[in-house]
């Protein structure tokens, strides 16, 4: 009796390699070591007080059923209403579709454009997940290398030369995982012209919006009201764990992605939803910019850092909390780099393996999500490691 | 400009009709309207008290953060104890994944098994979602027509007869939807077997396990430790807004729907993790046993008063919380009677058509998901519509 084979997919599919890396931190942890988690993309920072208090009146309330599919009418506006009163752009809620998490929204996005064999237009390196959606839809992720050159985004030109009869959509994250920078508003524009032209859909992951300190924040759905926009409550709002996004979809795709999200999830959390509702009360928004310049303050002094301990920093990071820096004076072999200072000094940072493209194997992605002191006490204890 | 076409993947998957009909519904409500649901598959019970107050706790303890792919392990042992102390089933932690609702779990293992083109059997009529999330990884459904002869349930003789050499799967689920019958052990058992033998999964959905009101609650899992078993703290629990199910999978298939899962979802919602912890205390026990109780009352008073209006009940229910009612002698068409039973009489049900199978135009399901009061109500004004 043969275990039946498991789907071909799963050869397309990675798993994160920080994920080894990560359980032999906690091991390490377990067993009495102080290690600095500067591996993971989730802030320090608590879910902001009054949002835990919404969640927990809404479960007072007994806000424990399903909602619509797409969220409850009241999130859906106020998320509406903050495209309105922050940047500056007219989104009808019934564009909305409130999803668990960012991942949700991809993974509708995706399912409702992609046939088998359709092609995504994608930086390389990228967000990994980014790529195994497509592939979970039988899509194929058309990779394309980036660099500094570039600030690490496509361009019209890279997207114009990888085009083909089946590109169904191009993605583009700003600011951008794992390295933190943004895509030029022209350059965004004339890659929106060009799918806007040519029939193919912008996908663009703005889940960092917000956590901007250089350039501006802005959302794609300022020039092109036909983009596809995934956002999440998980990184400005601090939510991970409530598994909370959004997407600002077309017209003309909302009754698919509705058919969709009923199939595939019911609806989103109910307390998360309500909850959420306090995201956008001024208290809350006054805190997580008090906690974006604690970031800026955290990214400035880590870039710096870096660089004074002969790591090459090829593209400033502009948003996010990540600095992705190439290790090669250092090592030829960034994973093991990687795992040795973990064993030997209790620091953990991700392999750009990770994210694939040019020069992964010599690079690295530091997360500035622990305290000042705590980044401080890394460097101390990555230049002990460089030094011996 | 022409809008880029969506995945073939949506000619294949319907809305639920049940959904225009709830809209409809809802619209009268706001219009001052008395509507009675015995559409919806939500229990009016709210969340057990112990669970909800689990889950302040939880919010107030901070647990607001990613958890592990597959769940805290205290909540993925806890799953597994209760397999051992009420379904006397020794069950590993590490083969139980907790996922975003029963929903999660389908999607991971489907897209854990399924390449393009394989063949999954169920039965027909079935939970549609089970169907459309076989085509959403392009998987084939092949539905077999069920009927009274066999309790509405496939049987190895009809699950031998469509085998084929795509077929990767066949899934049963019992207590069933929208039936509320039981496979017979015997039978399934002899799937299990033909599944064994030819190397495919057995997948059964038990999220209606507990809410069994005549033949044995059981898990399949304690005659075929290799089968695929998907569950929810929805249905019994009373759980549906927290959105939290789980998987038991054989051992072979976790790595794989560990990848998935950590690229699908992250991590299911942490506070209704914990809040579920408090699912299997002996408080929570005795209440959701009580509300059992008072759902067979409901059961067999709707059982009898739909037979005495002259619907017919092919297959007695034995669980879950519907009634599945051949309407003929009142409509040729059960989505009108459904339709105009609603505007006339404001009493919301669903028509069998959602679900399929033979006679399903004729059908309907009515859900006991309301009170007893409400039931009697609603049993006199479907007389009072049908004699008029």
């Amino acid at each position: 009796m043969p275990t039946p084979p498991l789907a071909n997919r799963l050869h397309h599919i990675e798993p994160f390699r920080v994920m080894a890396l990560l359980a032999r931190a906690k091991a390490l942890e377990a067993a009495g070591r102080d290690v600095i988690h500067m591996e993971i993309g989730e802030p320090d920072f608590p879910t902001p007080p009054a949002i835990v208090e919404a969640g927990i009146r809404a479960l007072q309330a007994g806000h424990t059923s399903y909602t619509p599919a797409l969220g409850i009418p009241l999130l859906r506006q106020a998320i509406a209403d903050f495209y309105a009163d922050h940047y500056g752009v007219a989104i009808p809620a019934a564009q909305v579709a409130v999803t668990p998490g960012a991942s949700g929204a991809l993974q509708l996005a995706l399912s409702a454009l992609l046939s088998p064999g359709d092609e995504v237009i994608l930086s390389n390196p990228t967000y990994p997940c980014n790529r195994h959606f497509i592939q979970m839809f039988e899509g194929v992720p058309i990779m394309v290398d980036v660099g500094p050159a570039e600030n690490y985004q496509l361009t019209a030109a890279k997207v114009a030369a990888h085009w083909s009869a089946r590109t169904k959509a191009v993605m583009v994250a700003s600011p951008a995982n794992p390295t933190g920078t943004l895509i030029a508003p022209d350059e965004l524009d004339r890659i929106g012209q060009l799918c806007q032209e040519r029939g193919a859909v912008l996908i663009v992951d703005e889940i960092y919006q917000g956590l901007v300190y250089d350039g501006p924040d802005r959302s794609v759905l300022s020039s092109h009201a036909g983009a596809l926009v995934i956002n999440s409550f998980s990184k400005y709002f601090q939510m991970t764990g409530w598994r909370l996004g959004w997407m600002v979809a077309p017209e003309y795709m909302m009754p698919a992605i509705e058919k969709l999200a009923m199939n595939a999830f019911l609806s989103p959390s109910a307390p998360s939803q309500y909850a959420a509702l306090a995201a956008f009360e001024p208290d809350t928004l006054r805190l997580v910019e008090s906690r974006r310049q604690a970031l800026r303050a955290r990214r400035d002094y880590l870039t710096h850092a870096l660089l004074a301990l002969g790591f090459d920093i090829p593209a400033p990071p502009q948003g996010a909390f990540y600095v992705y820096a190439d290790a090669r004076r250092h090592t030829r072999h960034a994973e093991q780099f990687a795992a040795d200072l973990l064993e030997a000094h209790y620091v953990a940072v991700t392999p750009g393996i990770d994210f694939g493209g040019p020069g992964a194997d010599q690079a690295l992605r530091f997360a500035y999500t622990t305290s000042l002191p705590r980044l401080q006490e890394a460097i101390q204890r990555i230049k002990t490691f460089i030094d011996s």
